[in-house]
């Protein structure tokens, strides 16, 4: 059975980053599951300033989460 | 006596960010109780970037409370 | 003397809930006082997607306090 | 000399609550300091559901951290 | 060399609270470098509700990080 | 293979605060990969108070994650 979330660890800060903002924009597919009506929506977040500031607001809170998971890669350098 | 939040322990992260997405929508089932004016407001932020964005956010903050609760799944791979 | 707030610690996640939404309208409460205000007031955010959006992130920020004061109820289940 | 935030020790958790909105005001005086503008700007919040539901959110992360600072008053009861 | 922000530890939850409001406008210096603009700007926020309890609350954010990285001043009182 | 962010980890709180200023606009990048976009965007939000406001807010919750990855650089002085 696959899935989109295995796990929170990650090698590196980087794929961490990356995996906080899947968990932000599977939010909006659970919440939004039709994909047309999605694609409608993406210019009004894409091109405005306030909701990249949201959407970036967003994968902060993710990306706290991840790294606490991760014990902020500390081993990384 | 049944209830609609027994434990905050999930198998896995993926079943810990179903359940965030529960908690997000409890709190606006009980402000607002009456299933149909929230079926009349379900168009306004499900087809709305801004309000999906915004949930998106109430779900990043219950996801962090559902992680530490579960030490991260770090025992999960 | 009674107190609204007395404790912290509940028996289950359930009442944590129940009690992080005490403690997100008791704000609104202490900086409107007035009930009629109030009570004008609650269509304004109980028949409003945004506003309700909201009131569940309040909600979601206190969850995470009382889920923490309460060791996440691990022992619960 | 006087200050008006000696210690984030309080005796309940009702009195950190009160404690998390002098944080939240006092972030708002020391940005506005002239008080007949904030007298002016009052109405504006007190009586409009969205700036009430902000107000509380800032009391919430505030009270988040006077909990924590309390080991969230597991010894009150 | 000088810098802006030497050390997160401060003497007095007081000190800690306006170290919080530094950091909280430092964002802004740093993403508007221009002070002209930043003056024309500063009656937007400092006389608008909204966007008063709007910078509460980036201030509530930054005292959280500063008051965990002062052990929350127990020892002060 | 060199990347963007290669660790948490900062000698000081003014490296750390860069860092969370680098990590704030980064999901703004992934999101809206386009730079000409990006440049018309700009003035949106480096010329309005709310939107400073808000990047104030995502820089304020990058910063937590940092300054906890550092241990809050309590050797730093």
């Amino acid at each position: 059975m696959s899935t989109w979330l295995p796990t929170l660890i990650t090698s590196t800060p980087e794929e961490g980053y990356a995996l906080a903002i899947i968990l932000a924009r599977m939010a909006v597919k659970l919440t939004q599951p039709d994909p047309e009506i999605r694609d409608r929506l993406r210019p009004e977040y894409s091109e405005d300033a306030e909701a990249l500031i949201s959407v970036s607001q967003v994968v902060a809170t993710h990306f706290a989460t991840v790294a606490a998971a991760n014990g902020y890669w500390k081993d990384v350098s």
